[in-house]
């Protein structure tokens, strides 16, 4: 019997706990050992099958040698980082979904795994039951990745997925949202681009090799969007998504978060409700597309259980990146097209910017403007009376 | 420096030789060396950068102790077959893209590898640079695994998408894509279902854990596939896609190829041209999908480079089967709808079959039926004059 440990026990913490009873028969195949839930890290007890099993002190996981892999699914940097460090140094695996603590501790945790020749593994922390970072960091190795761009947070792609379909508001779509469960009551990790935000800085740190600091990067959430410019992106063939991108320039890299107007002919643009997609591009495969439900109790908990059995089966992880984050560039460095609503005309549309993509044009003009970096788009429409500007992936 | 050798010097194979070269300082970082062609196994010599280190003698690989990796892309079983097996009795790794061998000996080639402690690896064998079978057995294991499915072959959709989106006719999009080199002269495998089939019978191994035999499962290709039903189809808003399938069954499993009616809401009925798209469904993960291009040089080659190093740094891979084939079911068993066109009415439909969806009627009766298997399907239609009948994905 294999002994294992979960801290938290929210909707993964006892996700994983079904996880590892439902799917018992084919985990003990695998394993050839059964997995067991020896201890459960709490801070209030409640009743439910786990109960006896359930400690509000670490130390009681900690202290336990036959605790091979502890699961942590705390949450945030304050008792998620301790713990974890602490569960390292005692020489045990750990297994996380939490986002944030990879992104912002993500590479001293991995050193200090390193070191003492366990395994820190987090494949959860990015698409919830999604596989994308093993494939990234595995199957596409021999790749030199030159993108990475996706819709990376179910809440705001359920909400802009109503704005489209249903003409909702951005306020509408969100009290929907909630109703439904997809959106928390305080949202703003989601609709405001910070969990994208997390996520693509934890793709970005393995595809560039380079500690991409999440307060360096750019989150631009939803909520600036307006239903007029979803229907004049809809009827120009675009859809409004919210995308992570994580790109390679000449001089270094840079990641973001942001809306984009997306042709309606790209599989990303059709990628609807709670669901994510995660595109890389790499020099030799092209494009290739992970797609599935981002988050969730289950899918979620799946991963990290997955992660369980390959610390007690697999040697070694050959993931790390460097601490120097050398190399960032401002994303306002990147070009793109832009798609602009501005209160004026055509003609002072292309004053600023010479060749432009008209859209529409009443007592407001929308336009897609040629490909431009963000630092250029922003100079050239000073003289314009900007209502609306939003990146198009181009 | 770390050796390796090519066995066959095809498409594939001297895409792998440029991998190897154009993202030689991606390889070194993760390996901590370079790796080389030492060698590389012709039936011809001609003259590429490679001459001096071609040899049409096996034996020069074999008997090379340097040599680490054997990289096989010869295809087929025969040669393959035979040097594959020598190689990993000569205690060298062994990669291949060739689904075919897979397929067929995949389950004896990982025992002797098994045996032998190297690694029999061929994530390029489904999906080309798509990364699939590592997700499916690594990221996945803690799932049960009901279903997987998926457009396999490449050609054969590209034929699809000209028909649906052109309204050509079956040879003249077969021309089309010999044109442009997506199909061979001879466009059997493609076409008629073979590789697709020998995709969905080496999922079908890992997802079950048990040899499915690529002779007992049917394989229908799109030849018998006509304009008429692809525009009955799309009215009703569904499109004709070839699919592989293998799905758990109650007392077992099946997998067979054969085209469906796949409604038009579902992403994998958006798959076009050339790309490929296999979705899994887990009992923890629901439905994931992994979509890009299938084939090609560079995206298969790519795949190879990638389990090449993995071989290098990996201690050990869990995969395997039973050649145990018990457990295989006739996919007549499975239920779906079923999409007929018949010569009669649609009164001889619901005399049939009871309930129906009528799609068209005039001299001709197009319906989908309710969930019926493959056998009951063939049953009721016995007094029906059939002109076409589609499984519908359901």
């Amino acid at each position: 019997m294999i002994h294992t440990a979960i801290m938290g026990y929210g909707t993964v913490g006892s996700g994983v706990a079904k996880v590892i009873e439902n799917n018992a028969g084919e985990i003990r195949k695998k394993l050839g050992e059964v997995l067991n839930v020896k201890k459960v890290l709490v801070r209030r007890f409640r009743d439910c099958p786990y109960r006896s099993r359930m400690t509000n002190d670490f130390r009681d996981i900690e202290s336990d040698p036959e605790i091979q892999v502890v699961v942590e699914t705390i949450g945030g940097v304050g008792a998620a980082y301790e713990y974890t460090k602490r569960a390292l140094l005692a020489g045990k695996h750990v297994v996380t979904a939490n986002k944030q603590l990879v992104a912002e501790k993500g590479c001293e945790l991995l050193e200090l795994a390193r070191e003492r020749r366990v395994h820190y593994l987090f494949e959860a922390s990015v698409g919830g039951g999604i596989p994308i970072l093993h494939p990234l960091t595995e199957c596409m190795s021999a790749n030199h990745i030159e993108e990475i761009y996706g819709i990376l947070n179910g809440t705001s792609n359920y909400i802009l997925t109503r704005m489209v379909r249903n003409g909702a508001s951005f306020d509408g779509a969100l009290a929907e949202a909630q109703r439904h469960g997809y959106a928390e009551a305080d949202p703003t990790a989601d609709v405001d681009g910070l969990d994208a935000g997390r996520k693509i800085c934890i793709l970005a740190d393995l595809a560039f090799g380079h500690q991409v600091n999440p307060a360096a990067v750019p989150m631009e959430g939803i909520r600036g969007i307006t239903l007029r410019d979803v229907r004049i992106a809809r009827r120009g063939g675009y859809r409004i998504k919210l995308l992570g991108r994580a790109v390679r320039l000449p001089n270094g890299h840079t990641a973001y978060v942001a809306p984009h107007l997306i042709p309606e002919t790209l599989p990303v643009a059709n990628v609807e409700d709670v669901f994510n997609a995660i595109i890389v591009r790499g020099n030799a495969t092209g494009e290739v597309m992970f797609y599935g439900r981002g988050a969730g109790e289950l899918p979620t908990a799946s991963a990290c259980v997955a992660d369980v059995m390959e610390c007690l089966t697999s040697q070694q992880w050959t993931v790390q990146w460097s601490p120097d984050t050398t190399g960032f560039r401002d994303p306002a460095e990147l070009a793109t097209r832009h798609y602009f609503r501005i209160d004026g005309s055509l003609n002072d549309a292309l004053r600023a910017f010479g060749e432009v993509e008209a859209l529409r044009e009443d007592n407001e003009t929308s336009f897609l403007t040629e490909c431009v970096s963000g630092a250029e788009a922003a100079e050239r429409a000073k003289g314009l009376n900007v209502l609306a500007c939003i990146r198009a992936l181009s």
